[in-house]
């Protein structure tokens, strides 16, 4: 395909884009077939001969769209948003051309610049305490990470190599693999998967910290544990703070957690992959404070800030930390400025070496949408899940199982978990709106989450009037 | 901005890229500025208010492409090359639209079904043995990862896991710290980077294998480490074997390390990153040999296959190996079909808990090219790296370091480092064509690989003209 094909099949995809996004509420939001469908739609190898564009985009239509979960529906609410915005989509195009792998400066010093800048600017529509903003006197800044389970391993890593520094600091004799083996981190109950993972690649251990009401990590908690554990003789040396957790948007006690482990040298890391994005609003900004005390932090613009994934912003207070784990020089790597102290060499920062220019989403949403654009989208989204929690609320026959903070609302029908595990499996089953489970405190909920960027008031009535529907089918056939 | 602008601006947008890959060679090929160059010429802030598109894209001009090292410009010679062609971006372009995020079969089916099924034709391509394919009675099966970084430590991470396991299964008692601290990966001294950090992530020791005269390691030296370490009351768990060097483009011996391997239970991860891609031509094909013997294996198409980074792909010989390391299954990610044996839920194969529909760009390329325009591309590419070659030998004060098999040339003059340090000086500031060095047995060498889709035989001409000149006139003002 030379550029004269690709100015003309470019311009069709852009209109079949565009007519995708614009008739998507007529699919069915969720795809009904078996595993294995595709195998037999589609040859047992690769072709010999080019094949011609129009075949392929037929295929599109036959073989994958009928295998598409429409996570930009608005009728999909289940897990948590993935962002999707047409500047963002335009700002991957022009990236996809540029083509550049930017792992240090010399590779493309516009890809690692503009991104130092837009964790700036970024940074500051969270009002981040300027110790984590590159462009100041002090230490800090930001990285684009692809997930917020990469994020969380960084800052992991970072930790572990500063405690066993630390350690042996003070005990030289102490080998390494000793070290190691005793130290301990801790996150919530309530935490990602990702977070114990982390744990598990970094061969150390971690624990669980029970939960309150409200399934928030409260500093009394971490702190039993944290003594126990040095009376233990086990050295307590990582906290993963979540704000918003995956299953209820939860929001542990920082302001409080921050100080102690400050005190017990102990890294914290705040993991508010979904949530992060309010705090560019100034009345959801309180739900931050306290990260004046964290080493690192990070949330995902790609859930929730109409920035495409992948787009996990990461800030730490030391660049030093995170780069001190990774720092290796093969000449090939090498170039003529980074001895000048100017030159940031993100590969030193993430798992990958190669990395996109995924700044660029960043540049072209925040200027095509402005501050205000973005903070009417949040505000839009949180006021959709107050309306859904509305109409949950008088409704006595259901109830709400945790307090809907931002976008996420957890309910449930009043009886067992049968009851609601029925409910949605009707629910899955006829395919008009979708959403996922969870577990708070033994009890199965079901989590209706705002998601698509297009998303009115009208699809969550009718959401509801479709949930009550079929609630009422299955009340009716339950033995009184 | 609505569908409708997207329908304007995402065709300008088509033009803009069609426009900077045809012009790409009045551009410099190497960004004539200084660190920091970019914060002062954007604002310290986001806008508050939204700005228009015709702004945004005059500052792609103004502040971004100053600031590009064009990598697909055909004078574009150093790391390796980045893999792009039309066909991926169209497929890119479909991939942000549906947006969907793939952690799960459920997530969205059509994402982890053509995945599979892709990298069964890739592997097919490469004529992998049976074991690797997933449509076969075989264990195996295929994964995109983001980078070979990320598939080398997922390997080493799963052999870790596997190790543990084997030594306990016979020493109940041995705790597994002390079992980590006793563990031994071994790679080639001329290994990436990454394979050295992904021992330092996962905690475990690594030793590095010296290389021959050819730059490649060979088994009896990885007999006597292993042999040693042994003695020394180690267990040696772990070699990733190179085929295809960064520094040379140097093949280590795998059929015969791999029996060795397998004799010692250890696992054996083959980094193939940049010349996997030549395997599937059937005269590249017999340096694969030995794959047989390998428990997991890499390469990546976004190097050297016209797919986009990124794309980088890798199977495993078992698949509960991989996804052993790693199972954990909150409630928000169980899905009703997972239990039937026939699903894959790819978040257990990788770092990441999401993932891009990164399989459309392999439909795509794989359709439009065919595996004969494929092997073109390859072959074209080797042929342009001999044609340098050619050149390089009929100059008598220059020298060729390393075998050239595919499409890297490692080369200097005759003579100090120091001669060759200043001629690569004058070559990066000269900013016609670019490259990078590398270390080769204590010599500061040149590499010259053919990178860009359109590089053509009159660039190869035209560099070499460059470098003589410049070494002409390096060479003149040398005292004699």
């Amino acid at each position: 395909m030379d550029a004269a094909e690709f100015r003309r099949r470019g311009k069709e995809m852009v209109d079949y884009v565009a007519d995708y996004l614009e008739k998507i509420e007529e699919r069915p939001v969720y795809p009904d077939l078996e595993p294995g469908y595709l195998r037999d739609l589609i040859p047992t190898e690769a072709p010999c001969e080019p094949e011609s564009f129009e075949d392929l985009m037929q295929d599109v239509e036959r073989v994958i769209m009928p295998g598409i979960t429409h996570w930009h529906s608005p009728n999909f609410f289940a897990y948590f948003p993935a962002a999707s915005s047409y500047p963002a989509m335009l700002a991957d195009m022009l990236c996809g051309a540029i083509g550049c792998i930017g792992f240090s400066w010399a590779a493309s010093p516009a890809c690692t610049e503009l991104e130092t800048v837009m964790l700036d600017w970024l940074g500051k529509m969270l009002q981040l305490p300027e110790c984590f903003i590159a462009g100041t006197h002090g230490h800090g800044g930001g990285v684009i990470q692809s997930t917020a389970s990469e994020a969380t391993l960084m800052s992991l890593l970072a930790a572990r190599c500063k405690a066993v520094r630390r350690v042996q600091a003070v005990e030289s004799e102490r080998s390494e693999s000793d070290v190691l083996s005793k130290l301990v981190a801790y996150t919530s109950d309530q935490a990602h998967s990702s977070v114990e993972r982390a744990a598990l690649i970094g061969a150390v251990m971690m624990r669980k910290v029970p939960t309150d009401e409200h399934f928030a990590v409260r500093e009394e908690m971490l702190k039993k544990m944290v003594e126990e554990d040095k009376a233990a003789g086990l050295i307590p040396f990582y906290f993963c703070a979540t704000l918003g957790t995956t299953p209820s948007c939860a929001f542990d006690h920082i302001t409080k957690l921050g100080p102690l482990c400050n005190k017990e040298n102990m890294w914290m890391h705040i993991d508010a992959a979904y949530a992060g994005s309010a705090f560019i609003c100034p009345e959801f900004r309180p739900l931050l404070n306290g990260i004046e005390y964290a080493d690192s932090f990070n949330f995902n613009p790609h859930k929730w800030l109409l920035i495409n994934f992948d787009c996990s912003t990461m800030w730490v207070k030391k660049r030093t930390d995170i780069i001190g784990a990774f720092k290796m020089e093969p000449l090939y790597l090498k170039h003529e400025n980074q001895e000048s102290g100017l030159v940031t060499d993100y590969r030193h920062w993430q798992i990958p070496l190669g990395r996109r220019f995924r700044s660029l989403k960043m540049w072209f949403v925040f200027r095509l949408y402005g501050l205000k654009g973005l903070q009417a989208h949040i505000r839009k989204q949180v006021a959709l899940a107050k309306e859904f929690e509305s109409l949950v609320q008088a409704d006595n026959r259901f109830e709400i199982c945790a307090e809907v903070i931002l976008g996420l609302v957890c309910f449930r029908l009043k009886g067992s978990n049968e009851l609601n595990q029925n409910l949605l499996k009707r629910i899955t089953k006829s395919r008009e709106i979708h959403l996922v489970p969870c577990q708070l405190s033994g009890r199965f909920v079901l989590r209706f989450a705002i998601c698509a960027r297009t998303t009115e008031s009208r699809h969550i009535q009718r959401a509801w009037r479709h949930i009550t529907q079929l609630a009422f089918e299955l009340l009716q056939e339950q033995p009184h």
